[in-house]
């Protein structure tokens, strides 16, 4: 499972870069749509690229125990809510991915609730009601969280059969940051008190005992943080281990993903641990308020696209930057060279 | 020519702000993308506002006496060639805007050439040959600003004839940011030394030149920089005079604008000196590398949507901005409201 990824072409970096130095624009103008016309130009294999116009997003939904012990400023019963307004395409990443012309799949994973009505495929990949409260017990059973990471790679790859060129993941879960903090507190070694964030937007009280249970949940796991799968068997849950294995698979098949906010990004941390080299085939979207998500993108070596200061998940983000992403495939492929100018 | 500007109104600011407030996201979790839906309900005078489908760039070029005195790394044939590209559409604005669907009109307002075989109307608003080298002498007549100015405003009357629903100002001109940076700090009361940058990529000693012509320039214009036609005159260009005009006149006109780098955020600074209160109908596509654009957008207490180290001109980083304030609009419009939720 820890198989590492193959890396994108440096031969075709070396020539996306060569393009770039030769288009009719002054060296380096182009900022950072300049690194990302190279970065997909990579990892699509081509220069100059195509147009990245099929974009897929999964949100993988699921509830967390820690939400009942004062982590977040919304009750549980938002994230069935949530996923029927995604279903009805009334949230913002649905209105984002309206706009942009990007499909929106949303899997109950983890949900503590039956969502009676909703289509079968929606909880088709249903792998439990609610994960551990992770500073008293752990998320999941060790064959839950591998049944997980299963899920993701499976979804992974029937979104890639139905030709996505870009993949993005997205969450609803209240309480999720709380688990997304711990994942990269773990890997990282840092402690609670660097990573936690307020999340949705809990009050001082709320973010102390927020930091605390992030700490407790760290110490409850102990030296099996080493183990990227006891990891997400620990301090995860169902819906984040699905979301690592989704983007270990997307890398490992090649398929470039632009990652979300903490959630997404603790994801990616998990994907790059299990698929060591995962990251080379990922960009940030945004950057995110919460702490470790700047920490987590810092140590994947990805700069985010877009600073907006936004803090709601679902992929919103990742989805919002999506054009910007699109803009540096065309100028790589579309503007005159230098060479054609009178 | 300066009565002040009817600002956008506040009542339909605060329905605009409640309407955001009710959405069915945590509060704050759209960050910027909330207060831009915010500002463009406010502009367009409606709550949900519509989608900002109708965007239109105009390009003001135009040459630059101080290009022959060493403050760009690019030849001044550099700006008719790429006025030609703009009408092949191979340039980066015009790939950009063909991505997002908006349009772009190339003017020639003061080329030092005659773009013999353009169409008609690309030169049709012509004001002179190349401005002045403003280190030594006026950029324009008296009578060439005004009527530089004029065209800006006839341009903008016919765009926002056209329907225009949000404007941008391009730049086309080797040599530019020298008079943009002039101006800025003519208007915010600076040195040469905190306004100059690199612009298209000079050297150490082509940027020491540059600031000693953009000082040299400010020294020259003297007093005479407390009016802002005879700043125009002094220190600007008829390309510059033209974008001001353009800008005043949306404004006046209540209509909306994006601002690109340090010419057109330059050329902004004028038109709220020309038009007091222009700034509140204007945002600010993205940060550009120059320091006189930073300086100039706190001034006008505008903050950048994208912040990409672009600094391109031809209105390339605003229009990279559009989908951002379109996803801005629809997320006001389109996402449910939290009273909707089950």
């Amino acid at each position: 499972m820890s198989a590492p990824v193959s890396p994108p072409s440096p031969a075709v970096r070396a020539e996306a870069t060569a393009r770039l130095a030769a288009l009719a624009t002054p060296p380096g103008a182009l900022g950072r749509l300049g690194e990302l016309a190279v970065w997909v130009a990579t990892v699509q294999g081509q220069v100059p690229p195509v147009p990245v116009d099929r974009v897929r997003t999964v949100i993988f939904a699921g509830d967390h125990g820690v939400a009942d012990h004062g982590v977040s400023a919304f009750p549980k019963a938002i994230t069935p809510a949530m996923v029927r307004t995604f279903l009805l395409g009334k949230a913002a990443v649905s209105v984002l991915a309206a706009q942009h012309g990007v499909s929106v799949r949303v899997l109950d994973i983890g949900v503590e609730d039956d969502l009676a009505g909703v289509p079968a495929e929606v909880t088709a990949f249903k792998i439990r009601r609610g994960s551990g409260a992770i500073h008293l017990e752990d998320a999941l059973t060790a064959d839950e969280t591998r049944r997980s990471i299963a899920v993701g790679e499976t979804v992974a790859a029937e979104e890639i059969a139905a030709g996505a060129q870009l993949l993005i993941g997205g969450d609803m879960g209240i309480g999720n940051t709380t688990p997304a903090a711990a994942l990269i507190a773990a890997s990282l070694g840092l402690p609670a008190s660097e990573v936690t964030g307020r999340g949705t937007g809990v009050d001082e009280a709320g973010l102390a005992r927020k930091t605390e249970i992030v700490q407790q949940a760290l110490d409850r796991a102990g030296s099996r943080v080493t183990d990227p799968v006891d990891t997400l068997t620990a301090l995860g849950s169902a819906d984040l281990a699905a979301a690592a294995g989704f983007l270990a698979a997307a890398a490992r098949a090649g398929v470039p993903v632009l990652l979300d906010g903490v959630i997404s990004v603790a994801a990616a941390v998990m994907a790059d641990r299990l698929a060591p080299g995962a990251a080379e085939w990922f960009a940030a979207g945004h950057r995110s308020t919460e702490p470790a998500q700047a920490l987590a993108l810092d140590k994947l070596g990805l700069s985010p696209i877009l600073d907006l200061g936004m803090r709601l998940g679902e992929g919103s983000g990742a989805v919002a930057a999506v054009p910007v992403v699109r803009s540096a495939a065309l100028l790589l492929s579309d503007v005159a060279l230098l060479s054609d100018l009178g």
